[in-house]
């Protein structure tokens, strides 16, 4: 028994021995002070606590964090999408241009804390829309009780709301691209409000916040269909109402090329849209806590990195067939389709697949945009080819590399929200067109928006613009 | 007897399996060849030891990770002022403004090492003043005995001094655009000496450097005052010692606009500007490695990002009422103001509230810039009113949502850095204008100092640049 | 023996309040219901797995996260480049720069997928060349088995592989610059395949892939000579093999200057360069998973930051000194010689060192940009001085703070780099002159390259693009 007495007290030990090493402190007298073995237990529990990580809070922190990079970068698209339509309209409506983008990405984010954000993905269940009212962010300095619920959500809500708000941006930038050089300034941006605080969130509920179609199995793993082809669709439903620029398509079919103002600004935005694309698409992984989700970000890395580059270089060829040229601008709109093919499902595909993917992305931007041109739908940046269509052929193809969707099922997902935008986009249009007027007339579009609606030319020493005219 | 023997070894057994558990390594013949408890503990410390991430360990990367993502965010900044500068002169000026920009941020880097660092952050103890001395780095590759006391810091030295270096360069950029268009170059760089290893770090030790504003209860969190405010007021001590543009301000009040030269890039620059105030406010929060800090950088990444939308809408509805069109610029510098406005307290508003303090910071812009104008107070590209004048603001109603400041305390500390800053400035500028001059001649300003003073056009095909002259 | 049952009840208790504390979850009934030690033990093992984050797991996302950000980071350089050689060269040839830029950077992800990747990484094993064959990515949505093998690499492949194809980006932007104005399109992308999917990638294995150059200690932490250098060489072999552009230097020696079209895009893509060299240098660290290695990391974003502010500034005064004006485009120059400099050793350095190692580069810009003139190498941007001569002298340089290095080896490695680029490159240029043509006429030269090959003009309203001869 005597024996036995010390090895109970050589296990007393053990514990306080273990303690020390989990809390990194020393408690050198616990093995005298501690008379039960309960106390003990309890010390251990209040020494481990600290020593080390939580799997669960660094979880939370990862993916966070990734919310935050993908929020950063996909924020830094608004400015892409800037650059590259400053690039490709003329001088005299690039101010106009600089002052749309900012403007538009002020109001997505105020209209996604008002609305957006709770009908997009509050209390959906299953449905077609989710709750009116603005969004609250968790109370400062998250401690103790706090926390417990969080752990399980995963993320901070404001690095969500955060992320989510920059994607309905982009929705908006598409629009502003294509109705380029002839709409009014504030019923474009009161067609934006409708846009981030109703449309894209509602439609945006169905899947994303878990409604009826992701209920049904449709698959848009980054928003090929949800931003892109909504975006594209509403810039669509504009271009129908408001019409060509003037002199852009002739009497008798011909079709007057107007270049832009800047290639180096246009190729910076696609640079640009490049780089924030990797946080739309990789940090929709909406998790990087684990060694799976961090390898799964990487994967779509890699992806989306190759199908913008399969969009470029397939873009580059078929331009140099058909035209014996290379046209820079066609390059541009091929990373772009490229990179918004791979969008509905980044993760999935081999990078072969990915390849094929963005490659047929380049090619639609080739023949869509001629197309287009016979159908006299006047796209000033070639939005409606890149977001709209390489939108709906990355979501459709989904089924290639993800076993777990069906073409059936891709096909209802786009058709309900190509129906869905477009009408509910041209009743807002109409309704503008009505009340207010959407369109700048025939001399204030001769003369530039830049000296009708902004009064400040974007060049005043070199451009094109008013002070020229 | 026997029973409780088996039940001994049993527990022995049930430790050397947890042992396994924590060290994920088999450690099969601990059971039997374990002969005292106290080697069975030793062993456990040993296992468990690399298993498991150090919750300080972990928090100290990711406390490192805010800083180096915030350096590299802030330090793009650099870059957006210079685009906002070059848009926003005159092409005959325009290679003289990126040339500034560049080489501010250079002295920026060298004088913080050299000077700014220990003088702002060293022995400051509630004083007025650190100490003198470069500083140092961490030693490479640190190990085992190096880290314990880094620990207790929570981040690493370098990436601190990253961090806070790249505010520095964000004060001198400040100055380089009020000042545009007739400064000559070297005596600008000496006053960026002096800013950036001196004036700079000693005002911010009062604060940051734990201080005696700190002691007192003065707040800022991430700079509207110790940054933008100090930069502002150095430029304001400038433009009144430097005088204005020739041609800005006729005999009888009249002001005539000096219109610059890139919208896009102006555009492009407040984007840039706006990406990085993520990492400007969001890494001001000094910490990640807690579901508590990141939560709260969180909530600064979309408070940040309201109040600058706040502050374009108000510019634009305001410009709109007053002048009848939509001022670019004036959104832009909207979009700033909200920034700065909102940079004293990102954490602790609501939503709501940070819309407002930022709305405030665009109507700011709007009604301090043709106030400037009536005094003959030549700001090129609006820096007074968005730093200085709307980092007053901000720094003015941090109380408003933070219950542990007082007006009283935010008034004294925005007096003292402002007597403080604008005496030490004007010194400085009236030295340098008596010793080497600060401004050059009415015919190199008409001639422009891109051929004066840099040689280099920055659009020598197509600028209003000395070619033509 | 009461009270040592007693006890031993105790220690079971205390066990299970263990099992508590580590997995976060009550397991009140543990005490009673367990009947032997084993099943208590193997439930500690259940319990505590997921409730602490593994420092292998963690790390490994760390890790990952660190490629990630580099990746981006430097995939962001494609634009600076774009930028910088938009900015430097005349107007009727910036389309071309940018349409070769977007397509070296596309052409670089496919051909480090299909051979540069293994070629470089993969068997190399102390020689000379790794082995054949697109790479494959891990699986998606890793578990566990899986993973084993991860935890020992350390980090995703994916994101390994998407951080060393934006290298191999780099090292093709250089050449570009070079040989602007005057090459066509096509051969020079076709040069650029080869390039980058054979001639950098076997080149890379020598010390990256851990070949002959490695064993023999050679050092080059990020790639001064490696990306750099080698670019250097490529480009250097072209120049000579493609002759100067007409009209740059006259029969009797003289040279004439051809400015760049835009400053500011030169200035923003200097910018743009040096923020991505955070990602260049500071992921060259390959791990942040552990205090040293992030500390590691935060002492070279700050080296990085000092070698280019020192290049600013040396640059600048030497220049001043030199020609009596800032060149602007050489403070840029000597920004990038800078960072070009301390790449091969970023984080030995101390401040004072990696100060003078930036600031020599800087002066060798000043230097060998006429040196060059001289020689009638006609090199538009000044890339063979950045990238070839400054990254010899920063290789060379190495041992100077990294004691496991010497001078030695160091030159046996730069002329190894410099031998083999030069002769594999000059083979490509001299079989694409011969067999395809790599110059355009001078007609062509004439009207310009955006004219002849891309068709769309870079400013087709105020350029001296084709529009206007």
């Amino acid at each position: 028994m005597v024996q036995e007495v010390s090895t109970m007290k050589k296990l007393v030990a053990f514990g306080a021995l273990s303690l020390t090493a989990f809390g990194l402190m020393a408690v050198p007298s616990l093995a005298q002070d501690t008379t039960t073995a309960a106390e003990a237990a309890e010390a251990v529990v209040e020494a481990a606590a600290p020593a080390y990580a939580l799997a669960s809070e660094t979880a939370y922190i990862f993916n966070t964090l990734l919310f935050l990079l993908g929020g950063f970068l996909v924020m830094w698209m608004a400015a892409g999408f800037a650059m590259l339509e400053a690039g490709l309209v003329r001088s005299k409506n690039v101010s106009m241009q600089c002052l749309k983008n900012i403007a538009l990405y002020s109001i997505a984010g105020l209209m996604f804390w008002i609305t957006g954000y709770n009908l997009m993905y509050t209390g959906v269940d299953g449905g077609f829309i989710g709750s009116f009212g603005p969004y609250s962010f968790d109370p400062v300095g998250l401690e103790g009780a706090d926390t417990a619920a969080l752990l399980d959500t995963g993320y901070s809500t404001a690095s969500d709301w955060f992320f989510q708000m920059v994607f309905v941006a982009t929705a908006a930038s598409i629009v502003s691209g294509t109705l380029a050089e002839r709409i009014k300034l504030w019923p474009f941006l009161l067609f934006t409000v409708v846009l981030t605080g109703f449309i894209y969130p509602i439609a945006g509920s169905w899947q994303w916040g878990a409604g009826w179609l992701s209920e049904m199995g449709f698959s848009d793993f980054a928003g090929s269909t949800l931003v892109h082809s909504v975006g594209g669709w509403a810039a669509l439903a504009g271009a129908l109402i408001l019409g060509a620029r003037r002199g852009k398509y002739g009497p008798n079919g011909q079709v007057t090329p107007l270049p832009g103002s800047s290639m180096p600004l246009a190729t910076l935005g696609t640079f640009i849209l490049w780089l924030g694309w990797f946080g739309f698409n990789g940090a929709s992984q909406l998790a990087m806590g684990t060694i799976g989700d961090v390898s799964d970000v990487s994967r779509i890395f890699a992806n989306t990195n190759m199908a913008a580059a399969a969009g470029v270089i397939v873009a580059m060829i078929l331009t140099q067939i058909l035209y014996k040229k290379v046209d820079v601008t066609m390059a541009l709109n091929g990373a772009l389709a490229g990179l918004v093919s791979i969008t509905a499902e980044p993760l999935a595909p081999s990078v072969l697949q990915a390849v094929f993917i963005g490659g047929v992305g380049g090619a639609i931007v080739v023949f869509a945009v001629p197309m287009l041109d016979k159908l006299k739908i006047d796209d000033v940046v070639g939005a409606i080819p890149v977001h709209l269509i390489a939108g709906m052929w990355g979501t459709l193809i989904v089924p290639l590399s993800n076993g777990e969707t069906s073409y059936a099922t891709q096909i209802i997902g786009i058709v309900s929200y190509g129906v869905f935008t477009l009408v509910c986009s041209a009743i807002v249009w109409m309704v503008l067109k009505a009340v207010v007027g959407i369109r700048v007339s025939p001399e204030e579009e001769a003369l530039g928006l830049d000296k009708v609606e902004v009064g400040v030319e974007a060049y005043p020493e070199f451009g094109q613009g008013s002070q020229r005219l």
